[in-house]
């Protein structure tokens, strides 16, 4: 697989490409299905639904890889934790983890319990071509923790943040208890046939440079290294989150790192690409151009050169007011120019 | 004024202190004005109520430097667009900037009818003692145009992007009307007293490089660069956040930078220390805990040293939940600690 063989560091006849969100809301047929299922965690839930809505992207855009679609909360979900969407406001946790008491009560077996997302793995395995690879994905600790303890999304973040500063032991229990569940949830989705495994720091840029190695870059490479040990011809790929600042302190055993489109892809380059595949990172507005597109994916191509090593992809989800052309747009350019 | 000094890069026998939003819902005192004003935007334009809370925290903290209370967004609200403050929500504008028929309709002359803005300037300069500054400030004509354009706050700028990768002209039109009036804003602020002018790029963090410094930093050097000419003794401070990927291009004729939390303090020195006064940068919720307070102060002031050329001031602003007494044991040891 061209995807894989690019994770890993070697050559590849042209660079691959995804887009991350690339099964969602732009896609008109993610749409019926979404009506289908009647709500987005019924669609997690339901394993035919949730592997159709992961392949279409591969089948509309030609892709090299499929992520399994799913939601990061599900992991708080099967832990115990009573879970909603509320309509234009997001994920809503009923009784959000605000003592030591209220972790104990979570379920450390959790990842037993996820078995829709393994179906959904195994239909995908079974229907996506050969030479396209299939993602796994988790939440990091930290960014599922920022959910648990404030109960929703948040624009400050003042509540997680209390607990960082001022109980730093329980926001640390915390940590290694999803660590736990997240390394048999990873190992279960490889056992069921992911060819790679992504860890979604979304919310790394809530914490400051010395506070966020602590509480989360530590536990992502802890679960990493994990992974690496046991399956080490699987890529395990970071994607944290608006983190340029913090470049120079990355360090651990994994395959690739995720470049937002906040971090300048020749940054990225001088400061992590002797060590690490970048994958990245087109700021997605650029959609809403053709010519815009050009002269970005062109540019970040240029900068990666052409001879491997380089995963395309955009620097952050697609949005809904997307045109699927446009993105098909993106990776026949990719392909084209990669492959000169 | 030990805190212009500062901002001029003089030796200073300590640091100066201050703190973004240190007006605000975290006082008491303040909460009691803000009763008696009705609502925020009342609270605005009443030049003796916003006068007596641009007050309060130099009384209450003992930091060098009082800051103007006012909205970002009066600017645009004189330029003829209707505002309102929807609770829970944040600002609302009934009628966003869509074409170039709506942009021709706003009033290029909007400086001169801020006159509560001034006014209230002069009430401060005369109540406040001689040795403290009082700091003006903007929006940046960018962090503007995206609530023009929006209409509301955003999480995705989707549609201002899509103006900024499709309509580039259009974009850059309201940014040259804004960069005007808000020369003459600035210019009228410093004429009714203000010892310093800031310009908050709030929403910095919402463009990629390239785009970044040609529909935003390029403004506010314009601004700046036109500032300085006609009062080179005001200290021109830029404070665009979130943008710690993009510090090697940093340039333009002003005097203070202002970091903010997500880039490292020693990234800042080592990138713009030669060049520019640093201010910045404790991560704001160090303020929940008085140990995490002082350690990460400590720390600041260790990196910056204690010469001059450095403002102390949180890397965003306060939260309504803070406890005063907390921001009062930081301005002192930061007082304290820096004069040794």
């Amino acid at each position: 697989m061209v995807f894989i063989d690019a994770c890993l560091g070697k050559p590849t006849p042209y660079t691959p490409i995804w887009m991350m969100r690339q099964a969602g809301r732009y896609l008109p047929e993610y749409m019926e299905v979404r009506k289908e299922a009647g709500n987005f965690l019924n669609l997690c839930h339901a394993p035919k639904l949730a592997a159709e809505v992961t392949l279409q992207p591969v089948r509309r855009l030609g892709v090299d890889a499929a992520i399994l679609f799913s939601d990061i909360l599900v992991v708080p979900n099967e832990m115990g934790m009573e879970l909603d969407f509320i309509k234009g406001e997001g994920p809503h946790f009923a009784h959000p983890i605000r003592t030591q008491a209220n972790l104990d009560a979570l379920d450390s077996d959790a990842a037993a319990k996820l078995t829709y997302v393994y179906e959904t793995i195994k239909i995908v395995r079974q229907e996506l071509a050969k030479d396209k690879a299939l993602i796994g994905f988790t939440g990091s600790p930290w960014t599922l923790a920022t959910y648990m303890i404030e109960g929703e999304g948040t624009k400050t973040y003042n509540i997680c943040k209390r607990e960082v500063y001022k109980n730093p032991e329980f926001v640390h229990a915390m940590l290694a208890k999803l660590t736990h569940v997240i390394k048999g949830y990873l190992e279960r989705q490889i056992e069921a046939g992911v060819d790679a495994v992504m860890i979604f720091d979304s919310w790394a840029a809530a914490l400051e440079e010395e506070v966020y190695f602590e509480f989360s870059w530590n536990y992502m490479v802890e679960i990493a290294e994990h992974i690496k040990a046991k399956y080490p011809k699987i890529p395990v790929m970071l994607f944290p989150k608006g983190i340029a600042g913090y470049l120079d302190n990355i360090y651990g055993n994994f395959d690739v790192f995720g470049v937002d489109w906040s971090t300048p892809m020749a940054l990225a380059k001088e400061k992590l690409g002797d060590k690490y595949v970048l994958q990245g990172n087109m700021e997605p507005s650029r959609l809403y151009s053709r010519e815009a597109t050009t002269r970005g994916a062109k540019e970040i191509i240029d900068i990666m050169g052409k001879k491997g090593g380089h995963i395309f992809n955009l620097g952050h989800g697609m949005l809904p007011d997307f045109d699927p052309e446009d993105a098909k747009f993106l990776v026949d350019l990719v392909h084209n120019y990669s492959s000169r």
